[in-house]
C-alpha cells in the first residue's frame, strides 16, 4: 500500500510529500476537530516590558484549555515573514504559505464574496484618469467615492460584450474593482496595465507565455470597451487592470486529510479562502456565539469545523489596545458553549499576530493551544499568552504542522512503518 | 574541498545534502558516543494533569546526567507521525526516516533475526485456506499454532527447488512466515497476492515495472510448488505473499559519520535494522548491565556504541504504567556502569513514545538528554521528564538532527566555511 505513495512522494527531492504521506496514512474515525481562528492574535505590549493584548485580557476560559491542553508558538510561513490573510490561513489549514500562492485579483475577489473557480480568473482593476492623448493624470481617478465606483460597474457591467468569456465586474472600494473571466484555456500570466507614475500611457495587457495570449487578448477588448464606455465620464475616464491570478492548483481538505469540513466564517475574505480548500461555507449568523450555534447544529454533518473571528485583528489595525483586549475576553466568554459540544480536538490560534502598537500584521510568532483531552500531553503552562506559549509543549512550530498534529490527536493517522 | 560537495548536494533540490556535508566536514578523533535507546521511552499521564512515566519514576542517575547534560524533545518523523520501530530507529542514526524506507517484508524478516542483503528480496507470507476451487476460505488458515507453521515450512524448505535463485523460508508466529529470495537482478516492485477478502482466488504476483519481473517469475513458481506440497495439509493447505522489499539503499554509519559502530542490542528487529546502516552486531548478553558490560569489553575496538533497551516499549504495550516505571528505574539504575567507560557523548532517548495509555506507539515528541562533559552547555532542567524536556536546551528537534550534534559534541565536525 505504501508503494503508491513511495512512487508519488518521491518525485520532488528524493523525500516525501507530506500531504501524500497523510493521504496514505489517514484512516476514518469519528473524531471532531475544530479550529478557531481569532484573526491576528498575537500582540505586543505597548510599554517595555508591559503585557501583550493577550496576556492582558481575563480568559479564565482559554487558561482552562491552556492548563488542560499544550500550547506552542505557531509560525505562519517562515521566520521575520509577515503574512496577508491568504498564507495565513493556508498554513493553518495544513497548506505550505510558499508553495501554494494564492494571486492578489483572486483575494481581492474573495475579499468581496466573488466565486473564483478553476475557469477563472481574477483580477484588481483600478479607476483612473486619463487626458486627451491617453495618458494618466490620475492612477486613483481622485478617489472617486464607493457610490459613483458603483455607477460606473453598473455601466460596464451593461455594456461590455466579449464573446466566448463570461464576464464579471464587481466594485470593491472608493476607485477598486474587480474584474473576472470565466472560460476554457485563460492563462494568467499576463503583465499589470498600471505605468505606475503619471504622464504615462496605460500599458497594453501582455501575455508572458503562450497559455495566456487568450486571457490578454480578452483583456485588451475589455479595456478598449471600457474606453468607449467611460469617454465623457469625470474624473474616472478609464480602468487599469493589475494582479492577474487563477484559481489556485490546490487540494481540498478532503482529499488530504478525508475530513468533510466546514467554514463558519462572517467575514467573505475568510468564506473564500476556505472555499479554496474546499470546506462548504454555511451562513455564520452575526456573533461568535450565533458561530458556535451554527457549529452545534451541523456537528453530525461534519469533521472539521474552522471558525473565523475577525475582532482580534480589525482592532489591532485600529492600534486599539484596550479594544483588542476587550475582543479576547469577549471570546473567551464564548469557549463555554465550544467545549459544551465536546470537540475531540479544539485549536485557538491566529492566522498571524496584528499587535495594536504596530496597527498592522506582523511576523511574530502566534499563540497556539491545542486541546485534546484523549491524547493531550499536557506541559507547565497554564495561562494562554505570548510569553507562556513560548514555554509550552507545542514549541515553536510552522503553522503548516498543526494539522498533522491535529490529525494524529484525533485517532485518524495509522503508524508511519513497522 | 567543499567544491565537490555543493557540486553533489545541491544536484536535487538546490539544497545540501547534510550527509554529504557531514561527509566533508568530519575529522577523525578518538571520542566514543553512546546512543542509549530505552524503546516507547516518551508516554503520557493516567489522570488529567499527572505525571508520565518518565516523570513518576526515581531516576536519581537520569537526572544527574540531565542536570549536567541538556535536554529536549525529539520529533522521530514529522509532527502527528507515529512511526514504527524502523523509521524511530533511523531517525536516531540520522537517517531521515521520510527519504530511507525500509519495506514491511524486511522489517518483517529483520524481527525473526533473519540476514538481509543488497540481493535478496524479503517476503510476509501467510499460510491460508483455499477450497476445491482455489478460492480463499480463511486468510489465517484458522491461525494454526507456530508448531504448525513450523512443520509447514520445513516441509517447504525441503520441496521447493527454484534454479537461479537462493530461498529461504522461515516460521515467524502462527500463520506468519518470512520468504526470502536471493539472487542477482531480484527487484521488488511485485504485488501482495492477498485478495484481501475470503471467497476470491489469491492473485498472481505481478511486476510493476520490467527490473521485478524475475522476482515476479520467482514468486509464482514458489506458490506452485507450495500449493502441490501443502495440498494434503488442513486447514493451511497454500500460502499468500505481501510486501515484497529489498534491502533498502542505505549509506553505513562508517560512510556517513566515519564512525566504527557496534550494536549492542537483545531484540532481532533491531540487530537488524543496525546491520541496515553497516553496524556490526555483537553478542549482548541478557540484561542491560550486560549490555553495557560487552560495551565496555568492546571499548576500544569502536567509536560508536547503539545500545537499545526494549522494556520501556514493552510495557508500555501493556498498558502497564506501573510496570513502564519500573522498567525506567531500572535502567535508571544500571546509569553508573555506563557513565564509567567515561564516554564522551551519552545520548540517551526513544525512538518514539509509548504511553501505557494508549497501548501503543505514539506521535508525541520523544524526551531527549544529550550529555558531553567537554562540550554541553547546560540548560535549566535538572530532571529527566517529558515536562522538563519541553524547557530544555536541544528544544524540540527532528530526530535526525541528533547525530549531527552528537559529531560536534564528539569534535568530529571541522568548521563549516572561512
Amino acid at each position: 500500500m505504501l508503494h503508491g505513495m513511495l512512487q508519488r512522494g518521491r518525485r520532488a527531492n528524493n523525500t516525501m510529500d507530506m500531504h501524500d504521506l497523510i493521504r496514505e496514512l489517514r484512516e476514518a474515525n469519528k473524531t471532531k476537530i475544530v479550529l478557531l481562528v481569532a484573526d491576528g492574535l498575537g500582540g505586543l505590549p505597548i510599554e517595555p516590558g508591559g503585557k501583550t493584548e493577550l496576556e492582558t485580557a481575563r480568559t479564565p476560559n482559554l487558561d482552562a484549555l491552556a492548563t488542560e491542553g499544550t500550547v506552542g508558538l505557531s509560525t505562519p510561513v517562515a521566520p521575520g515573514i509577515t503574512p496577508g490573510s491568504g498564507p495565513g490561513h493556508l498554513g493553518l489549514f495544513g497548506f505550505d504559505p510558499l508553495r501554494y500562492q494564492i494571486g492578489r485579483g483572486v483575494l481581492e475577489a474573495l475579499g468581496i464574496g466573488v466565486e473564483v473557480g478553476p475557469k477563472d480568473v481574477a483580477i484588481r482593476g483600478n479607476f483612473c484618469t486619463i487626458d486627451g492623448d491617453g495618458k494618466v493624470t490620475d492612477r486613483r481617478a481622485g478617489r472617486i467615492p464607493t457610490e459613483t465606483c458603483e455607477k460606473l460597474v453598473a455601466k460596464l457591467r451593461a455594456g461590455v460584450k466579449i464573446e466566448g468569456v463570461e464576464t464579471l465586474v464587481e466594485p470593491v472600494r472608493e476607485y477598486r474593482l474587480v474584474i473576472r473571466f470565466r472560460g476554457e484555456g485563460l492563462g494568467d500570466d499576463v503583465c499589470d496595465t498600471d505605468p505606475l507614475s503619471t504622464g504615462l500611457h496605460t500599458l497594453e495587457p501582455k501575455a508572458g507565455e503562450p497559455g495566456s495570449e487568450k486571457t490578454a487578448k480578452v483583456a485588451s477588448e475589455f479595456l478598449r470597451q471600457a474606453k468607449e464606455i467611460l469617454k465623457d465620464e469625470r474624473p474616472a475616464n478609464f480602468l487599469m487592470m493589475r494582479g492577474f491570478a487563477r484559481f489556485p492548483n490546490i487540494a481540498t481538505m478532503e482529499d488530504v486529510y478525508g475530513l468533510k469540513s466546514v467554514a463558519i466564517a462572517v467575514y467573505p475574505m475568510y468564506r473564500g479562502l476556505a472555499r479554496l480548500v474546499g470546506m462548504t461555507v454555511v451562513e455564520p449568523g452575526k456573533t461568535l456565539g450565533d458561530q458556535f450555534e451554527v457549529a452545534k447544529a451541523n456537528w453530525d454533518k461534519y469533521d472539521f469545523f474552522f471558525i473565523h473571528y475577525k475582532y482580534t485583528d480589525s482592532t489591532g489595525e485600529d492600534g486599539n489596545f484596550a479594544k483588542k483586549v476587550e475582543m479576547i475576553e469577549a471570546l473567551d466568554a464564548e469557549i463555554p458553549k465550544l467545549r459544551a459540544l465536546n470537540p475531540d480536538v479544539l485549536m485557538v490560534t491566529g492566522d498571524h499576530s496584528t499587535p495594536s502598537r504596530m496597527r498592522s500584521h506582523s511576523f511574530h510568532p502566534v499563540p497556539t493551544l491545542l486541546w485534546a483531552p484523549a491524547t493531550t500531553r499536557p506541559d507547565l503552562v497554564t495561562t494562554f499568552g505570548e510569553r507562556p506559549c513560548s514555554q509550552g509543549g507545542l514549541g515553536q512550530f510552522l503553522a503548516k504542522d498543526l494539522m498533522p498534529l491535529a490529525m494524529a490527536h484525533a485517532g485518524r493517522l495509522q503508524k508511519f512503518g513497522a
